[in-house]
């Protein structure tokens, strides 16, 4: 079967990586924007290593500059949230054919950013569970998962347009196990229920989940952040039951001892999607009269600690 | 004049150390309970280093171990709170005779170990405001402040005994700039205003008070907490003002570079003063039905790391 979509990959960490070699080993045409490992793809490929399966690309499409890109049916933004001031610059080449844009970034209303540039109803959002990391230039080490739940950003009168079924049905093809979803926002929600006290309390309290599953201390403070969260989703009309905290707790205590990918970037003193995962859950939230005081307070910690990281970044460190 | 009053004094750290060593210097007999020091205070006596004037101490009454005390008019406790467990043997000998316990400690109802053991109405709470540092064995800095706000700790039906004033005069006789409270409770929580949010988020945000007043993030977290701590006074009928709070953010800005003392017991992993300084306060409060979420939090993440501490003290950290 021939594969007529052509996709652009806005970032080549981790996830982009992993996605976009999936999509070109099923044939599809696929066109890396990567800025650090350019090169080193450009000359070597990529490998990846994956339960899948093990398998390298030799000859990739590699991409410096945005300019060099061509129009692409899907874009897909694989960029860190804090990287989104540069996605005016990135995204207007690859979607100058009137082409889609798929964000499958962490945290909340991602796609705003997107949206603003290409039109909201050209945008998708897709919600990632993928355990994978980038171990060296080009090199991509897939542990785990990668179910990507996706929608269109933009809840239309039924629940899924065309464009994002055919999307889904290409990252099937390529092995993914892609799933539509009516609710975008509540599937993001959902998502945080986990994402806000554990990558939140791992930075602040400098430990692995692991260490805060084993403290009374630390679970007793995830659930009561995980219940200010659900108070906010449902107060944002993404109903989330009351056992999927329980059900979450469970999850993370029977995990292999992990590190979010907030206390990854702060290991590595770089800048954590804070916004993303906490600034705008806490915004939406409030705009309907729901306050989450602890999720404040954490977001107040973390941005101390990001101000302070960056500091220390720029040699201004105590 | 003579000086009648026999005083006893359970601890020999900065504060126990400097009231002691005052009270010594004006001619009352004084009876130091020592542990680490007690040798060399012994062989070489104090040295106080202060503005009020430096000076040494030959002579001092040491005691390794309660039994060799003599019943005291006065004991005062001026060991941390997380030695309240040795008060009973601590006490028994120095109280033997009917004398009274004046508890010089942080946080709130610190008074309550001692009133177990001797009775509520022989015991005397006193809330200080010292910044003084043990810089070696038998060694007192004094750096500044000193005032010692005291009362019964029964609030009797007027507002406090004979017993009170005498020991307000002893001090006040040694330079101590003692002032009597009607209402003690309501003085140590004015002092909790400050010693939650800054004694705890400079563990947490590892910081100075400095680094905390000049980050907005962590400067309005400290409002919030003190706005809450206020709710949880007011509940438990000591009114605090609202202006209390921008006073007291004032004068934090002003101050110089400062390590609270739970930032220095954390540093030298000794145990935090946790439930006298935040577990008391959330208890009382929330038993009169006032909540306060971003106090607990801080309790919670402050458990965890004193726990992690413990771990990493005991050798089994990671």
């Amino acid at each position: 079967m021939v594969k007529t979509t052509r996709f652009g990959v806005i970032g080549g960490g981790a996830l982009g990586g992993f996605y976009g070699c999936l999509l070109a080993k099923a044939g599809f045409e696929v066109h890396f924007l990567l800025r650090s490992d350019a090169e080193h793809v450009r000359q070597h490929g990529w490998k990846v290593e994956t339960p899948l399966g093990d398998f390298e690309l030799r000859e990739v499409n590699v991409h410096a500059a945005a300019v060099t890109m061509p129009p692409c049916d899907v874009t897909i933004v694989a960029l860190k949230t804090t990287q989104n001031g540069r996605l005016p610059d990135l995204l207007q080449k690859p979607t100058s054919n009137g082409g889609r844009v798929l964000v499958l970034q962490n945290g909340l209303d991602v796609e705003h950013d997107a949206a603003q540039i290409v039109g909201p109803d050209r945008v998708l959002g897709g919600c990632c569970f993928l355990c994978s990391n980038k171990v060296a230039p080009g090199h991509i080490r897939h542990l785990d998962h990668g179910r990507i739940l996706l929608g269109d950003y933009l809840p239309a009168p039924k629940p899924n347009s065309d464009h994002a079924a055919a999307i889904r049905d290409d990252l099937v093809e390529a092995g993914i196990d892609a799933q539509l979803v009516a609710d975008l926002a509540a599937a993001r929600w959902k998502k945080l229920i986990w994402n806000i006290p554990f990558n939140g309390l791992s930075v602040v309290l400098n430990a692995s989940t692991q260490e805060l599953m084993e403290s009374p201390a630390s679970c007793d403070l995830a659930r009561s952040l995980m219940e200010e969260v659900r108070r906010g989703a449902n107060a944002c009309g993404a109903t989330i039951s009351e056992q999927v905290i329980q059900e979450t707790l469970d999850v993370t205590r029977d995990m292999v001892p992990y590190n979010s990918s907030m206390r990854l970037d702060f290991i590595k003193q770089r800048p954590m999607e804070i916004e993303a995962i906490l600034g705008t859950p806490l915004r939406q939230a409030r705009e309907r009269g729901c306050e989450m005081p602890r999720v404040e307070m954490l977001y107040h910690e973390l941005l101390f600690l990001n101000c302070k990281s960056k500091q220390s970044r720029l040699g201004r460190g105590r």
